[in-house]
């Protein structure tokens, strides 16, 4: 990934984990969700706050995940984003989980993630508002 | 429990265990809430359409839960809610765990769930409506 | 999906749902989950079992999926699975989950998951077993 | 609390709520546990360690939780566990959920938690080693 990508780090408890003794795989998700919400804090976006003023939410349109090696109990992880294309209604995202070690890290799954701007009332499609756009290519 | 308390039956899936083995402790509760849940269905009470038609929801307000033995990945369990007191604004349940084995079952857990009925959009108690009063004691 | 596809019925309760009102899109992953062990246990192969018996699980490899409408609270659900590939240590699955209307229904997810058979000590490839490929073509 | 009970802090997500608008009740224990796994981190006890090379295990034994006020979506959260009894095999703990607000905070849920130390093998009780004992009540 670019070297503008944003990341965050998580830890692995019990409640990520499954009987297989790894991180269960939809959890992944919530991951990939943990970082594109801490990057639009970092721009300047808080989902509560859009949905409660202006009724807009963010659901996501499509996945694309592959998973190349178990998170386990007690990894520590780092959790990147990166805006790789922003339509009228939408942003896609590439984005990595790595898990640490010491200074290095090992790619434990990557993907993509299109979300895209509905009103909540009747989840239809809205364009993006202009401060919003522009805070998106801010951090982008 | 007494001969009138309702259930229904759940399978254990990866989603529900952890990297113990087991069921997650938090995931009884879920377990917990699709029993009350299909206890108000039988009922005649349907949650969504009381939170859209009358702005009313009954979130937890207590829990105490005992785990005897854990569930574990293909159980097939039987979840049971049986009403123990009813307030002008709280539904007191009492509630089980079961793994079914045969025509034989094992307590897993069990314990006390009490909910309120309050104003979904300020979270204040509220009387529970007679209408609904009413389906809660012939069902209870 | 073909005449030969599996499925199984599933209802949304609080605990699938968000915030936005929907269920929360990792979620979706676990009804994908149910659809494929149930598809398994009707062809006779129970997770549980071979994780104990023979040491092997079957991790997902990646998935990719494609959200087309939001399913809601009290939803009855209808989730399919359909093997679509059969590999020397994986099985790749078209899924879907489809919102039951009476006797209609309406597509609300569907995607590809490719699962891989491996030891669940080293999380390494192993050939599926010749008596579980036979029961996976029996059913595919 | 006392001044020597244990804290973290959480962040709330999607991933966390309902479509009552809020936390579901069952995610707070997920948020009981990460307390207490970080204390346990803080006093130098790695679960996953204990697990791996001892084969013990720490499942809860049971649960009472209040909930008073309820956490929503971009909650900034402190996390807290105090131990208040050490038993030959259990550990209770009393624990906190707050809202932090600016330099404020607001109790949102409170409960006692109460785990067993069992051999992750036969889920039988063991008395908790020595080394471990003496960390917990160096941190307690």
């Amino acid at each position: 990934m670019s070297s503008t990508d944003f990341s965050c780090s998580a830890r692995v408890y019990y409640e990520d984990t499954d009987a297989g003794g790894v991180v269960y795989y939809a959890n992944y998700l919530k991951f990939f969700e943990r970082a594109r919400t801490e990057w639009g804090r970092a721009a300047g976006i808080r989902q509560s706050e859009l949905n409660e003023s202006r009724g807009l939410i963010f659901p996501v349109k499509s996945v694309a995940i592959e998973y190349h090696a178990p998170a386990k109990l007690d990894d520590e992880l780092k959790l990147s984003a990166m805006v790789e294309r922003v339509g009228r209604a939408s942003i896609q995202f590439k984005q990595e989980i790595r898990r640490v070690c010491g200074t290095d890290s090992v790619l434990l799954a990557d993907g993509r993630v299109t979300v895209v701007c509905v009103d909540v009332k009747d989840f239809r499609p809205r364009a993006i508002p202009d401060d919003i756009l522009e805070k998106i290519r801010s951090q982008a």
